[in-house]
């Protein structure tokens, strides 16, 4: 299978370079990006107008929690979780949650995200979704012990029964990632253990630190530490680990995380909306930090735009520093590419030869997108999911455009409304 | 003329209360809402699966500006205007600046904007393409005379005679605004001048007021006072003024705000992008002052997407203040519909009966807007204006299905494009 991509302006390369030419795929990678490539292909799009991008990783997501889009606004996190979020997540089964799932990676393939690291239940069920939407979903099961040792090994059984269901598909497109939900959800005994199976799986980790200053006191007054100290010593921290939000974390930290390799997702919309707080996202990136970019869940966003995730990214930090050239339209647009594709130890996220076949293409022949006077700056400031108009992930179209070519749409749609249904 | 939408889900009255009711248009008015009309209608629009909404109103942009969207970007406001986007703007010929009123027109319509109050230059030629589009324009020249009494007097004749051109129009549609640029730029004589010269047209007026905290320190070092008190001693306060921006006011420029009935037009991308800083948005709506909604020029945004503003707007107060119940979906929605349309003593806003027909009609088949779980959270923290399908301004469909019917977009966007080539 080859497709040729023509005429489209593409951004090449790891500085994402802006250049006027074609791209060539082969099987699942990049074969050749030059000008006025000759070779025949299977399928040949023609880009005149467009703009051809890396896909989008979105680094921290609950992808099946679109079916709670809405349902609660403008509440403090824990009243949220607690009285919204939580009771509602108690009555879904496998079928609601991979009805959810359906919708989350419908979201995604509309809008330019062909890879996500996804934190929920039942990820088997989610794995299978994301397989025939032909999405890449690096998928961890959320484990909660609140320091019971009968649920610690319970979570663990869950973890690993996921785990193999999702090997036993076989597939490089959907991987098991270890979820434990954060330190003060889950006991040490918990995270120890998760740090052990990691190893010996060779899998990545992902975990929520630092979100609010609620959970910065509870881990104080159980642990007198903060909680990258508390992980640092035991053991948890490396470069496998992908740690979502760090809104508060201080100096020490920060060195902390740059010494081990974490990767840090932030999560602009998620953290404004709860007004969880504002992540230190120059004092980690100057520490040489790996920070990502994420929508979180749909509930608490309200959308799994990363279009309009790096805007947020990018705006929120100019205000808070009071300094405008702060998280510049690359710096974020890098984040929400190649950063997220390293955490993943994905060879992604580029627009380049040897790389993943990734990619998306996004219409120009728009009001908002002209003049075309820089792709970057309209990718981050002006564009959003909806001007995606084609989707590839690995050499696979997936979305040609606007028509999803993998999903039922329109029965995608109905099930999430007959599920909502179903729970209230 | 008559409109007949059927089988919406329609956002109705002061309350935004949701019902599913058919609306009837005839001429520019609303004449009923309720379920099953059976009048015959010129025109009958299916919204079956969509949300029939206000129109936006925006109440702060400078139209022509998208022409050097992503011209210049991650810089200071001072350095971004001297050394970017003045220079630029100094070439503007009337032909160019209504290349860019088209495009923003445009690109309002496709958003779901039907009014807005414009700053620029060569608004007559403005109004035209705004007569043209079939959006309502308030369109101010924007003065600035540098304390040079040869300056203002030129600047009062320019103001005088666009307002002459844009009333000779003889639209209900476009209307003359006066639009001093900001008190540090214009002398007490100017600011005085256009005072009484509002009072004698009866015209609205709008001017930038406490931007940034550079003005601040610039006003304070030339009269020894807020910007706010220092309008307020020269008696140019009044209900007729709607006010960009407010970002820095103290208790008392706040007091002084809500005591003449002033409207504060917020601008949160472009105070986020310029890190101009964040308006004190729960303190003015505790003090009864009007707010409004506006997205600034394309240049410091980079669109002119008011549900993307409405999102952004609701993110930053909560998170600037920690506090995540403030600035919740309603209060921003009534801020981009209601509270403009007030400031600008427009019958609109709002859709019940013997309102104006300014409304827009909202795709919601689309999976970041599913399951329908709650339509108003649902357009300000999922929607981007793409999900605009319809727009109706004054009793006139203007966008039907996303095809805009008054314009012609391709050669609009050509000339856009071959206007900016023009400037390089």
């Amino acid at each position: 299978m080859s497709i040729l991509i023509r005429n489209g302006r593409v951004i090449y390369g790891e500085n994402f370079e802006v250049i006027r030419a074609d791209v060539l795929i082969e099987g699942n990678r990049i074969a050749k990006v030059s000008k006025d490539i000759n070779e025949a292909a299977d399928t040949v799009i023609d880009a005149k107008g467009r703009v051809v991008s890396p896909g989008f990783v979105n680094l921290h997501t609950h992808s099946p929690m679109g079916l709670l889009r809405g349902l609660a606004d403008d509440l403090p996190l824990m009243d949220w979780l607690q009285n919204h979020i939580w009771p509602r997540e108690a009555k879904l089964t496998r079928e609601h949650i991979k009805a959810g799932a359906y919708l989350g990676a419908l979201e995604m393939i509309k809008t330019g995200t062909t890879a996500f690291l996804d934190m929920y239940f039942q990820m088997d069920a989610v794995a299978e979704a994301v397989l025939e939407a032909g999405l890449r979903g690096y998928l961890s099961y959320g484990m909660i012990d609140l320091g019971d040792p009968e649920k610690t090994g319970n979570e663990i059984k869950e973890a690993l029964r996921e785990r193999k269901a999702i090997e036993d598909l076989n597939s490089d497109r959907v991987h098991f990632v270890f979820g434990p939900h954060a330190p003060y959800t889950c006991s040490l005994a918990l995270l120890k253990e998760v740090r052990k199976l990691a190893n010996e799986h060779n899998s990545l980790i992902t975990i929520h630190v630092s979100e609010t200053m609620a959970e910065l006191g509870k881990i104080q007054e159980r642990y007198g530490k903060s909680p990258v100290v508390l992980l640092d010593e035991i053991g948890f921290l490396g470069s496998d680990l992908i740690m979502a939000h760090g809104v508060w974390l201080d100096s020490r930290d920060i060195q902390i995380l740059a010494r081990h390799g974490v990767t840090v997702a932030h999560n602009p919309a998620s953290n404004m909306k709860l007004a969880s707080g504002v992540m230190p996202l120059q004092r980690l990136l100057n520490a040489g930090v790996n920070v990502g970019l994420g929508t979180d869940g749909a509930a608490s966003n309200n959308n799994l735009d990363m279009l309009e995730e790096m805007k947020l990214a990018a705006l929120l930090h100019k205000v808070h520093t009071l300094d405008p050239t702060v998280a510049d339209a690359k710096t974020v647009f890098r984040m929400a590419t190649i950063n997220g594709a390293r955490a993943l130890r994905l060879n992604a996220g580029v627009i380049k030869e040897d790389y993943l076949a990734d990619m998306i293409i996004i219409d120009f022949n728009r009001p908002h997108l002209r003049p075309v006077n820089n792709v970057i700056s309209h990718l981050v400031y002006s564009a959003s999911g909806n001007d995606v108009e084609t989707t590839i992930v690995d050499g696979k179209i997936i979305m040609l455009d606007r028509e999803v070519l993998t999903l039922d749409e329109e029965r995608i749609l109905d099930g999430a409304e007959k599920t909502i249904e179903k729970l209230a």
